[in-house]
Order: structure tokens, then sequence, then C-alpha cells
């Protein structure tokens, strides 16, 4: 089990944030987030693209902001487990909560901050006959660890960004790698696009167009994807792991079912510290709701900051908060 | 008369801030502040100090937030009236308003917003005989543009960073220099004492210590100050221009008889969009007040952006406002 004072789920750029606030009140937080990488929305949806209304930063790189926030809170040492989503919240006797993943992980806290944005991001499973029977049985929509894909054969499916960048990505590591794809040209990046087509025509990688996987068996275990071109013509490929990229799509889950005041999928708030309608557990960013609110980033890093200083008071009860500018009294670490 | 969208008054961090929230909604911006120079209490106060707590910034100068901001603002294309303090606001029959400053400058605005901090900057004002009687006729209380004072003979008071910045700087442009400090320590950055003591070791400015101005007087302009050392001698120096630079205090000023509902020398405001009890009277930053606020930059940029969205009602009382991410749309300059 984890023990942490502020247990965050969702470790976008708000989640990120207020570990910092957090730290600055000597409160240590641990961040489960159901991607493998840490940067919520910025990382998973427009890493590369140019920001331009965050304060201070005439424009900055997505990713480059999720950077820079982990330099921020570095100090702080937070802690993370990635690639798990929350599944379940069990307050104990003495008003703390034990959080539960999908994998069983278990962290137990003092006060848990929902910063959980639009939701989890659940992958669009493709139509493919006998797919969910082979998930976790070389079936998986997402690429935690790709040592895992070491000397194996991978079959990726799908057009856009992800299924290029893993595509191009696997090539070195794999022992064989196809890509399928229902069109001859691609919604990801034009260079992305043009190193996958070299890597076909050197020979590297297999490159199935205007195809799609219509079934896969196996024996327990991934053996076989079979594909159905345009054309009609139907093949089947000998693989061990099948990889279907065709993005994410955000839902609220479980975290619906803790008994919050829910208003059109988002979680209702008070704006004198973000705190929700059950005692001890807060939601910022973009996951929240109230009078005049913005889903913006610079938002969401307020929202933080308010939460925190209300917090402190079931990590510390015996304390009292007092606020100090950080150009007075510097980033005390611990 | 400038005419403009939105009056700001208060050029620090978050009135600028406010010019590039309000330049996505096509809102111009005019901005006024009684400092000769942008950027608030971080130019004023700080301007070499790190910051840690702005997101995405493991720190930033003060000085270098403020010369990001306004970067970042330049876009909008801004105007502003600097070194002039607001004094009366008069509701228009449609309306909008006329904001008048000490030295009659009017701006005609639909909304006002604001942003003044602690309040105006005003000198603290040493205690020397005939002193007042003399301003603006050889006495001020800030060097607003040093090229007015070429070739003339400056006494400069004080034992501050200012004194002691103003006396190198001034050394090089007036006929003659002399720094009178109470004291002969100086409680200004050790490196600008140094300088100033250089100077006078080299004669190029005269340095008075142990002794205060104790008179003033003149013929219509200054002429002469008199100084009396603590050993009890007094003598006389002729001059042209006296500055004394014993410190700026924060006033709320003539703010405060504008009816706005003042609380603990703060102007209370909803939190849905930091309107005060004035219609079209918005006061975000350090100079607002609510439940829970926190004196921190990166609330007031939350406050802004907010602000602006509500302000946009009557600036174009017959467009629908879009929501839009800058990312998405870029930042579609004027
Ligand atoms: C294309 C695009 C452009 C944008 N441009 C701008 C812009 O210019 N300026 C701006 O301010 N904003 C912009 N935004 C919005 C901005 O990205 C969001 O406001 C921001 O990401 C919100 O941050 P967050 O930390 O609240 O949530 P998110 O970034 O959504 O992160 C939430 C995280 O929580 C995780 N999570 C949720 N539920 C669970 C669970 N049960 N278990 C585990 N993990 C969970 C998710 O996996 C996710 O990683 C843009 C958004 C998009 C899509
Ligand atoms: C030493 C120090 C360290 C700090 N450290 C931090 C930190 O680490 N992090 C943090 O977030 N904050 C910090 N702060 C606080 C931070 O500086 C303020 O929150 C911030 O300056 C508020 O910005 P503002 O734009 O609201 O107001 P200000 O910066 O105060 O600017 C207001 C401006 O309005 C002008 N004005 C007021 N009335 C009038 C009028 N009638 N006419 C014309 N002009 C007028 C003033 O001249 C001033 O320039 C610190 C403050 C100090 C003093």
């Amino acid at each position: 089990m984890i023990t942490t004072d502020i247990c965050i789920i969702g470790a976008g750029p708000v989640g990120l944030f207020a570990v910092f606030e957090a730290g600055l009140l000597k409160m240590r937080c641990h961040l489960i987030d159901a991607l493998p990488q840490v940067g919520g929305q910025l990382s998973e949806i427009y890493p590369q693209k140019p920001i331009y209304d965050i304060p201070g930063f005439p424009d900055v790189k997505a990713q480059t902001l999720v950077d820079n926030l982990m330099e921020q809170i570095a100090p702080f040492h937070p802690s993370f487990t990635l690639g798990e989503r929350v599944e379940s919240l069990e307050r104990q006797p003495d008003g703390s909560f034990h959080i539960t993943t999908n994998e069983q992980t278990v962290v137990h806290c003092q006060v848990v901050v929902i910063a959980g944005g639009l939701g989890c991001f659940e992958p669009r499973k493709p139509d493919i006959a006998g797919l969910e029977q082979f998930e976790g049985k070389g079936v998986a929509y997402m690429v935690k660890n790709p040592e895992l894909l070491r000397d194996r054969r991978v079959v990726l499916a799908g057009g856009g960004d992800s299924a290029l960048d893993w595509t191009v990505f696997l090539a070195d590591i794999a022992r064989e790698v196809t890509l399928i794809h229902r069109s001859d040209s691609f919604r990801g990046a034009p260079d992305s696009a043009e190193k996958v087509f070299e890597l076909a025509k050197d020979g590297r990688i297999n490159l199935i167009l205007q195809s799609n996987i219509s079934s896969v068996s196996g024996n327990g275990h991934l053996q076989e994807v079979t594909i159905t071109a345009k054309d009609k013509t139907v093949t089947n490929l000998a693989t061990d792991h099948l990889i279907p990229l065709f993005g994410l799509t955000p839902k609220l889950g479980p975290i619906a079912d803790w008994g919050l005041q829910i208003d059109k999928s988002a979680i209702a708030v008070d704006t004198v510290d973000y705190s929700t309608n059950v005692e001890r557990i807060y939601a910022i960013g973009d996951i929240n709701t109230y009078p005049g609110k913005l889903k913006l980033i610079l938002c969401g890093f307020h929202e933080a900051a308010l939460m925190c200083q209300s917090a402190f008071k079931y990590v510390y009860p015996d304390q009292k908060l007092s606020f100090k500018y950080t150009t007075v009294n510097g980033v005390p670490t611990f």
C-alpha cells in the first residue's frame, strides 16, 4: 500500500501543478493516471502544438509546458502510478481514504483531489470479431512498455499519429511490424507518414493499405489476424500482438459513482476552495464546474492553489497555516 | 481624449495579462499606472528577485515575467498612460465612463477594470520644512524622465536602492549630483553602495553622510536646501532639483470614493466574473477580495480570464461570445 497526504487522480497540467502548491505547504502527493505518461490532454492530444494563453509564455509547446511543470514540482518528489485507472474509493473510519486502481494498487491518503480532466481516456475499440476476448492476451490499446514487444511479431492498426509514431518506433524493436490502415493516406503528421512509407519500401515493415482487420483468433493467446481488403480479398497473418490505435475518448468512469454532485458530466465545486459535496474530496481543472467556469489550464492553476490552502487542515489538523510568498520564503523542499 | 473598450487601472502583472485575455475577445485596452514603468510591485519592489510559483516557470525573475507579459500582449497593441494617477470616474448617460488622471488625461471606455494591486504607490515624504510648496517646482518624488535633469544641479536624499541607483545613473547626466543620507551605511545593494562611494572618491558626485535636509527655499522655484548634520552643523547648498527617495507606500486613494463595496481596504467582488457592486466595473488581482482570496499573481491571471468573458457583453452587446482555445484558434491580432 502506498501512503501519502494527497492522492491526485489525473496527472494533467492541473494535477501536476497541485503538487507544487501542496509542496509549499509541506503536503506530499501521489498521482495516478490511466495514461502511460504524465501531461493529460497536452501530452496525449497535442504535445507539439503551441499554447498561447499560458501567462508569461508568448507561446509554449504543450509538451514543453508539461516538462517545465515536472521540473517545477521535482523538489517535492511526487510519486506516480501510471497506466492504471482509479476504480474505487473507500472511506476509512478516521476520515482518510483507500483508493484502488484497476490493477489493485492501493493508496492511503488524507485528501483526494480529482484532477481528471475530461475523464479517463478510454481507447476507441474497432469492430473486430473476437477482439475483446484477447484483451491482455495479445491485444492492447496502448503501448505501456515497448520492451515487452522486443523480438515479437506486432500488428498495428490505425492511421493517426499514434499508429504512425509507434510503427516507426517499433520497427527497431520488434521482430516484425505490420501496419494496417483502411485508406491509402494518413491523418497523422506528413513527415511521420513519409517515414512509414520509407520503412515499407526498405522492407523493414509491412504496410497493408485499403484494408481492415475483420477478425482475430488464437488458442488462449492471440495467434492470427484476418485482414479484409477493400476489394474483398481476405488474408490471414500470424502475429503475437495486435495494437489497434483508433484514438481515445474520455469518460468520467467510476468517479461518477462516488456520491459526488455531478452537473453536465462535471463535478460541482464550491469556488471558495474547489471542494466537492463530499468532505476531503476536491475537484480541480477541466473536471469541475461552477458558475463562470472556463476549461482553461490557467484557471486550473488557480483552483489548485486555493484547494491546497483548504486541504491543509486535513493533513495538519493541529497546525495553523501561514501564507508566505515564494520570493520571500523560497521553495522549502522535502 | 483617449477612447478604448476597456480602461485598466494598474499595469501590474494582472492588469497586463488582462490585455491578453481581452485581446482574444477583440477588446482593446488602455492602461493607466501611477508609476513611470509597467509591472506593478514586481518592477517597483523586487525586479531582480526570483518568483517560484508562476506555473511552468521553475523560477523566473520578477522583471523577466513582466517583460514576457509585455511580449505576450504586444499583438494587441495596448496603449499606456504612465506616471499618472487615476483620480476620478464619471458615468456617461449611455453607461460608459470617463476616467480622469491627476494630469487631466481623460479616457473614454465601456468597461473599467481596477487592477490596482495594493493601491497607488505614493512616495513617503520626509519631514522637511517647506517641501510641499516646491512640489513640481524643483521637488519630485520619482524620476519620470531623466533627460529633464540633464546639465542641472540635482540633490538626492535617501539610502535605499532607488537613491543609490539614481545617483549612479544621474552622475553621467546632471551637471552636479549630491546624495544626502542620514547614516554612513546604505540599505541598498552593496555593489550599488560601492559604486556610489567610488564616484564620490573620484569627485564625480558629492556624498553627504550622517545628515538630513532640514528645509528648502527658493523664489517660486527651488533654489537651496539646508542640511543639518548629526553633529548639528548647518550648511546650505544651491540646487535646481531635490528628489527625496524614501520609498513608496500603497494607498487605495480616490478609488475608495467610487461607491464600490470595500472590505478591509480591498474591493469586494463576485467570483463568477470578478465584477464589483457597480455595473461595468471589475476588480482583479491584489486589489480585490472574496472568500478564499489569495494575493498571488497566478490567481489574478485566472480572475482576468473570467472577467473578460463577462465584460464582453458591454463592449459587444449584439454579439454572442464563443469560447475557443488559443492552440486551435491562434492569437487573432488587431
Ligand atoms: C486541441 C486542444 C487544444 C487546447 N488548447 C488550449 C489552450 O490553448 N489553452 C488552454 O488553457 N487550454 C487548452 N486546451 C484545454 C486544456 O488542454 C485543458 O484545459 C487541460 O488539459 C486541463 O487539464 P487537467 O489537468 O484538468 O486535465 P487533463 O489534461 O484532461 O488530464 C486529466 C488526466 O486525468 C486522467 N484520469 C481521468 N480519470 C482518471 C481515472 N479514473 N483514473 C486515472 N486517471 C484518470 C486522464 O487520463 C488524464 O490524463 C486545449 C485542449 C485541446 C484538446
Ligand atoms: C517582496 C514581495 C514578494 C512577492 N512574492 C510573490 C510570489 O512569490 N508569488 C506571487 O504570486 N506573488 C508574490 N508577491 C505578490 C505579487 O507581487 C502581487 O500579487 C502582484 O504584484 C499583484 O499584481 P497586481 O497586478 O494585482 O497589482 P500590483 O503589482 O500591485 O500593481 C498595481 C498597479 O496599480 C497601480 N495603481 C493603483 N492605483 C492606481 C491609481 N489610482 N492610478 C494609477 N495607478 C494605480 C500601482 O501603481 C501599481 O503599479 C510578492 C510581493 C512582494 C512585495
